[in-house]
């Protein structure tokens, strides 16, 4: 069965994520990674290994823009079993990227951790926008109130 | 910590969704999910709740292929801990669709799978393909090889 106390943690831990974007703040961002994770990006390449590529994602990501991100979380999902658990939720991207575009963007998020001493780190993480085929294209506008 | 008995069954869990898909047979895929199966699906919606979604895009998916479809799941990875487990797997897509369309695509998949009464259900699936934020489009031929 679940537990009450590990999910608490684990919304505990998504308010953290929000908390280190907007302070613009890679470092516990980072540290909030297992060493081992596997991450499928929003953005290329399909996958990356290792907190290195998620520090250089994370880093590129917040330093591309001039104003934001803004970074709100929608929908939040947790659920713990032993010393696994996962959190799903869709968030919005906002902001003005150096250079002059904006952004404005809905992202599917899905994050399993792990815990480690007392202490929840993703293991894998996966983000996404829904793929189109009938253009191509990828579905960045698809929020909460289209579904 | 995470437990090679319980991860077994999660491979095990896997290759029966490869067979199931293999015999183009929806019952055992739709009956692998948990009736509050929350899913972010590769195509449009971004989000589908329960198995009668699950159902519709199942069917849906094996009935437009006059080939096919193959899937081939690469690079799996499992955990568990307690009654919560993950898997995260790249998978192929091909075919023929009705109509003459060729498939060859790439999919990155995250299951989130929890125990009841020792049996393996998905409660969360993310399936998707990786966007290109320079032309807008979905990455449909991104596979192990080009990350």
């Amino acid at each position: 069965m679940t537990d009450p106390t590990l999910e608490d943690g684990l919304r505990e831990f998504v308010a953290d994520r929000v908390r280190a974007v907007a302070a613009r703040d890679a470092a516990p961002l980072v540290d909030a990674h297992s060493q081992d994770v596997v991450s499928f990006p929003v953005l290329p390449p399909a996958e990356t290994h290792g907190t290195g590529d998620v520090a250089d994602a994370l880093t590129a990501w917040l330093d591309s823009y001039e104003v934001g991100p803004g970074y709100e979380v929608h929908h939040l999902r947790v659920a713990a079993g032993g010393d696994l658990g996962y959190c799903s939720f869709r968030y919005h991207v906002s902001g003005t990227l150096h250079g002059g575009g904006e952004v404005d963007m809905w992202v599917r998020a899905t994050l399993v951790c792990r815990r480690d001493d007392g202490r929840w780190r993703i293991i894998h993480t996966h983000e996404s926008v829904p793929f189109d085929p009938e253009t191509g294209a990828g579905l960045i506008s698809a929020g909460p109130e289209d579904d």
